[in-house]
């Protein structure tokens, strides 16, 4: 799983360029083992075309499908700033089976819709909401300095799996997923790259 | 370069539970060369102390103060929905010497100031704007069906390096570098590692 967005952004980048790629040009590209991308590729796409590989155009959409597969999930997010509510309006997460259900804010005192009729509700409501809705991924877009804050009741509610987009390093039990975007970090390395 | 981000995110995975890491043991849990990590390490963090290696937090900052390090750039926005204002308006970048100067938009038909008082442009003013600000770095946060449109507008513009939120991929020269954003495979990685 680990290696599915690194093979993603290196087909995208070689993609205007390359038609075909060996699972040993990509292993070697990647810094990875051979065996190890024959197996992820293989479990993915089936067997590349001897002598010749992958597509790559066939292979980016392979992963992603691979990404999108599984059960519909309902995601939730904490902080209705700009950024929340940009994610909480955004139509593309349908495609890979997910639906943010709702937004929540310590400033929103009653319930609010957004612009595209999803609820944005007081923070109080957060847990019984998670428990109602069996929901299992949260989103954070407070600022840093709230972020272990509302981490720990996402934690208390049952929330798994975490985005987080504040810059900060969260405390969570073993069994919790953090997944870190620090939007200002992005873009800093792609200033790197040009 | 390409290897920061994955460096960055595992240690901030391990963070809450490891004190300290080799380079040898990061090496191995990402699939790297030990000789490329040992280097890399140390051009951004000097060498690792004999027997206990790295302190996994000094690393973490090392790193992203390496990202931040350069001169200040100034960066603009095609598109300026939700997402496009919260980038213009998003306080975070001017920690990594990024300032996002302007947002422009095909429906903007009069300059608009956003909420934090950012010029939002008609898409019309994007080349000389770019042109008078020696405007190197664009971010693409409009529709996938027009995103290749306004690369085009951003390559005939000067723009070396494409920060692309649109689910796409894009057509540019060689020297044109374009980094992917893709809001929902993100999301989508989190809920199949939940």
């Amino acid at each position: 799983m680990g290696r599915i967005p690194s093979y993603l952004r290196y087909l995208k980048d070689i993609y205007q360029y390359t038609e075909n790629i060996s699972a040993t040009a990509l292993a070697k590209e990647l810094g990875l083992g051979e065996v190890q991308v024959r197996k992820d590729l293989g479990a993915v796409s089936g067997a590349g075309k001897p002598k010749i590989g992958y597509n790559v155009g066939q292979l980016i959409v392979s992963l992603e499908t691979f990404l999108a597969s599984g059960n519909n999930s309902r995601v939730v997010i904490a902080g209705a700033g700009k950024l929340g509510r940009a994610l909480l309006d955004y139509g593309g997460f349908g495609d890979y089976g997910l639906e943010i259900a709702a937004a929540f804010d310590t400033a929103v005192k009653n319930e609010e819709k957004s612009k595209n009729g999803k609820p944005v509700l007081p923070m109080e409501k957060f847990r019984s909401f998670c428990e109602e809705n069996n929901i299992k991924i949260g989103i954070i877009t407070v600022p840093a300095k709230s972020a272990q804050e509302v981490c720990d009741i996402f934690v208390e509610s049952g929330i798994k799996g975490i985005w987080c987009f504040a810059p900060c390093v969260l405390s969570v039990p073993p069994e919790v997923t953090v997944q870190y975007e620090n939007m200002a970090l992005s873009l800093a390395y792609l200033k790197k790259r040009v």
